[in-house]
């Protein structure tokens, strides 16, 4: 497989011009391939390393989140044109041998935030192991599953119309509470964007527009969908000539949700992948986000335990069918299960922001409550954790923790 | 099998003392089992038998939605307690043998509604016959696909407590929109409430109190949990003395949602159970809604075709974190597609109503963007619905669609 | 549904002249049937009522072999010729209401044997109950499951040339070793022959020359294969006018290889059947034997323990690429694993020919040895049956075992 | 990961110590590791490198069977005792980054054979190229599969004791048929032994009577079990101080059976590996061949077409329960039947060996035939296998064979 991006993970990230931090129509193509054409990609980690192997989560609380998500790209395709179905085999995902680990960060609520900041607000930090296809925590003991190794972000470059109304409608949303922290959303934010090769006046006006890469949107971008595996296949829209297919943010493994935000598997790695074109696909299949198929070759986990959740939140009040409110309360009835058996809530919190965990929209129609469940795989634990008749022994080991700020 | 409560599909919803359609605590026990006890349970469907097999949708139409959800029971567990967990094994769903059908309705906007009601406001109704596990549609050509049978709806009485905490927290909502058609949630209804055994002025005053039964709640309820099928094992808070187990709103399949709100396929049945205690298990598992494991017989589609859909609504509006919205998108973009390969748009709704269609919470922590996907098995489809570079062939075929009003 | 063939479990099976238990081209079709139509068949046990739910395996020490596998049919399809493939959905397999129990019998040695005969030749019986889809035994503690119902046996009516190539190659066989102790085949034998509608002259005739339903052969028959099992979909070749599709032997779960003999599940029960016809589908397709599509629904058990054989016997004598003794050996290597366990050799046996384990074909090259595998799914225990540094503790309750001769 | 045994595919096969190609209780260690090691081991193709990446069968005609199964190790772990368990951990299996193909012989009748050479009787040869978890081949059109990656070879070294059985009843065996082409087994071959670092006389002696690779036997060893993936943990018995573990043959891909020989698509790689011990396990759980628990991440393919054959051969002549000559005919039948989609016999012969095909013993006690089904995983072909009523249309792509020697 020959290599089109190679990053240097010694080197910041702004010092590749293979990558870029924000979605602009005008970044330039860093490589050409035909369709066809098989390529590995490689990414650097999220953060662009700014996250370390230790047991100090100040790097966690101190992220700086304006400099994240580097992809690798854009990559041009030859023929593709607006209106075409950019096809992408995810042929293989993998880790990068000189990087053999990955982290999950629970971000301070002051910075970044998750979705159940309101019960863990301080930064927090969780080291991963991989071992083959597993992986394991020191800091959470107990736990060892095979990932569904995935790029988080992947997508192509949106034309001039579609950036103008990503900035229109975000922009918009923001003004409704412009002092909230967290912010409601990103807007762009020049000091920190990576054009990739753009220079000069051309950098600077395109960095003052262009979109930051942490919401998912028309085109595909920060989805954190887990599916996205070694063997998926990816129906991307085309929006400007060439394609433009960046991609990063790889997670080795992420439940449904991605719930502590950082809650994947963070980690460097290499994507393979192969071209296609569906020309003019767009128009013939109706596409307006991308589709996808699923990978042959995914974690079979097949016992779960499930936990529901209502949209009554965890002070009483009644929620008008809302799906987040029935998955954060989902969520935390797991958390409290599994603090039964020993774990803290933050280990729980973590276990379910990475391991293959499912989240289903079960009931959205039955007024006033949606129902949302949560679906724990058990295999992943190395002892029993169904209920019984007996109620839960303690069983996990004692003495282990997310790392805490220091 | 010792069939433990008959129904007679000849006779009125409320000529049966064993069926109530209000959640209340002082509901009579129709029946006493002891742990460990295996039974037969039948039921009527959701509506009474409001909804027949016709092409005529005026039944729909017309239909009277506070006369829906009569349950089979309530059913004593001798020895069940406050604080006990009330294990249900679902040893068993069917059909009845002289109902072989079921039916799946659009609600019209003004009455009942659905998730997409402002796309398709209008009744129409689809039959369904029954092949042993397989079931198609002479509304639907084209698709044939094994059932998911489960209880729509299955729970155990709630307590006085519980019940003023549902009325108080559920009209405060109410409350805050009073004259929205359709309303917000439901409140208690006297005149159509079927109190089981209840007599007199005991019946009278605690239907003016009884609960609705739409939607799910602690207790469980009507989640419409698609997974809640043959051979599941579900754990139920116990709230009154003896427990108090009714279930009914039988399902032959649903998709992830039950989007068409009448949505799944409905239908008389029966449910073989076997019920057993955990001692104080709400405190030993810190319990707040049931929580099951799923059968290890479920029909295995593998083959997807997924959608995906953010939450910016389908005028271009900016939502926050917002899965409802998420979830619609990807809906109304699995529609157009299918829409693509012949089918009308209330044809594509219904079968993502009814198919075991899956919904993903995929990512739920990018602002502002919340991500869903909806896997919609491809087995199901007797053609290729798969993208391919030459654009569909309209492959469905034509003449057929769902009733309209007549 | 409609049943077209129905039993009476109180009734002798030669009072029934809807079934046969021999092979003939000359049986008459005991009903008519269209392609399309769907339609109920009801069936006795294989044995016809001998084996009785008790205690006491004097019926299985007794039994008479020459009576066995009553086949409900032949069934005429209109339309179908010699050379078509009659395509058979099995829409649904089910218990009889007045019936709800099965037997596994290790036949004695000296009266039908087993696959493990030479180490188990004593009569033996397990009487099972049903749970909805789930089977436990009062002879084999700590296991219960979920079945695979199949019919065990199921065909068309072979042609008098088919039926002529059969008796002559197993004559010969059978006359390679006369007097073998069991026989190395069973010939025809006309005093228990059930030949259906036939009478006097023409019974006897055909009874003289109808070939045992013992083997599988060309035209399916009784296969025992577990995954013919309700959802799949069989093309069987015809043979004759009509077709003649005759069927029974129902299993509520069989092991792969059905290894001891009656070792799978045996009851009485029902099949849902839908016909129809490819023309001239043998030369089409050109077919020997019939081959299937399987079932979406099947027990998903995917957690399991396996075993290794080697065509070397438990003597040390080493074989030339034998997979007959490789299974064996993987066989004799799973007892002795669970025997570790506190069962039984005759309840691990037992839990073998019954539980959906499959048997592979692993290497079949490399030569002297042949290697199977047995696949124990783990699951079905509720204890941890695999392996752990601190070796097997015995869990299984003392005090059951399979039931004797009295 | 580190890298334990490091292969150079530029070198010969003779020129490496750290390879052996027979089995013999002296071969000294290569590398020593503890327990809860984890570590790389490089692993060369089975031919030691004579099978070359073009369209000429004659390095397949021409292949030295004597010479092949170089296998790496053998690897000591501190404390493993003759009666121990030894658990390897399969973390992962991958392809060497300057070798990224494979490629499936059919063996020469005279020169190594196959399951089915008499009826394909000449050398030909297959290459694969490999896209990440797929492989394709220029040789075999419209197929496209994610592969099963695992070694077909792989286990301890015999005892001194165990060796000696092993060649004494294979001699045995051999001597039954001194001359016949091929033949019964493969004895002792000194001057083509590689003894690792053995040396001299000790070299010479060993050599002499060290076991060759060919034949699965007690201590796993030459199992083309497809199901040792990445991910699967197997328990190995221990008969020698340190137990020494070695390990080749990597397939990218294979069949139940490898029906081919040289079946499977052989190709270099590496295993990461992780051991442990259980104490005296031998005789904890009763052990004579190794024990293995699957992978959670293996292709799901679920959508097969099932081929089914009895012990009558294809001259018509009837075996007694012989499940080699049924699985022979499942084959047989699977081949006719891809014919007719337009695949030559040797084509449809590869694909068999080659893709994630099961054989299933499935019924092996109704005398006098034993039934063998064969799974084809309908997924791996981009054109729909099933049959229809209107027959198969020619869809392979006309034009591609396997190579042929010239």
């Amino acid at each position: 497989m020959k290599t089109l991006i190679k990053v240097d993970l010694d080197a910041t990230p702004e010092s590749h011009d293979c990558l870029h931090n924000r979605w602009h129509p005008d970044i330039p193509m860093v490589a050409m391939v035909k369709p066809g054409d098989e390529f590995r990609v490689e990414c650097i980690d999220w953060t662009g390393g700014q996250i370390k192997n230790d047991d100090n989560a100040k790097d966690i609380d101190e992220v700086d989140l304006t400099k994240v998500h580097y992809l690798s790209g854009p990559i041009g395709v030859e023929g593709a044109e607006p209106g075409d179905l950019l096809v992408v085999d995810i042929l293989d995902v993998g880790v990068l041998e000189e990087s053999n680990w990955g982290f999950t960060g629970l971000f301070a609520k002051t910075n970044g935030g998750g979705f159940l900041t309101d019960h863990y607000p301080d930064a927090r930090k969780a080291c991963w192991d991989f071992h083959g296809i597993y992986t394991s925590s020191r800091h959470i003991p107990n736990v060892e599953f095979a990932g569904v190794m995935h790029p988080g972000l992947i997508g192509c470059l949106p034309s001039r119309e579609l950036l103008d109304d990503w900035n229109k409608r975000e922009k918009e949303l923001f003004d409704t509470e412009p002092d909230r922290v967290p912010p409601l959303c990103n807007l762009p934010s020049s000091p920190t964007a990576h054009m990739g090769r753009m220079k000069g006046d051309e950098r600077d006006k395109a960095a003052a527009e262009g979109a930051r890469t942490v919401p998912p949107r028309e085109h595909g971008g920060n989805c954190d969908i887990k599916n996205l595996t070694k063997g998926s296949k990816v129906y991307f829209p085309v929006y400007v000539k060439d394609g433009g297919l960046s991609m990063g943010d790889i997670h080795f493994s992420q439940g449904d949700g991605e719930i502590t935000f950082c809650g994947a598997i963070e980690m460097a790695g290499y994507l393979d992948i192969r071209v296609s074109l569906i020309k003019k696909g767009v128009e013939k299949y109706a596409i307006r986000n991308p589709l996808f198929l699923p990978s042959p070759l995914t974690p079979e986990y097949k016992r779960h335990i499930i936990f529901e959740g209502i949209s009554v939140d965890e002070t009483g009040k009644q929620h008008y069918l809302d799906p987040f409110v029935s998955y954060k309360m989902a969520c935390l009835n797991a958390i409290e299960y599994m603090k039964k058996f020993g774990y803290t809530g933050e280990q729980a919190y973590a276990i379910l922001g990475t391991a293959p965990v499912e989240g289903h929209i079960s009931g959205i129609v039955d007024v006033p409550n949606a129902c949302a469940t949560l679906w724990l795989p058990s295999e992943i634990f190395d002892f029993d954790i169904l209920p019984g008749a007996d109620g839960p022994s303690k069983l996990v080991k004692p003495g282990y923790d997310l790392a805490k700020v220091l």
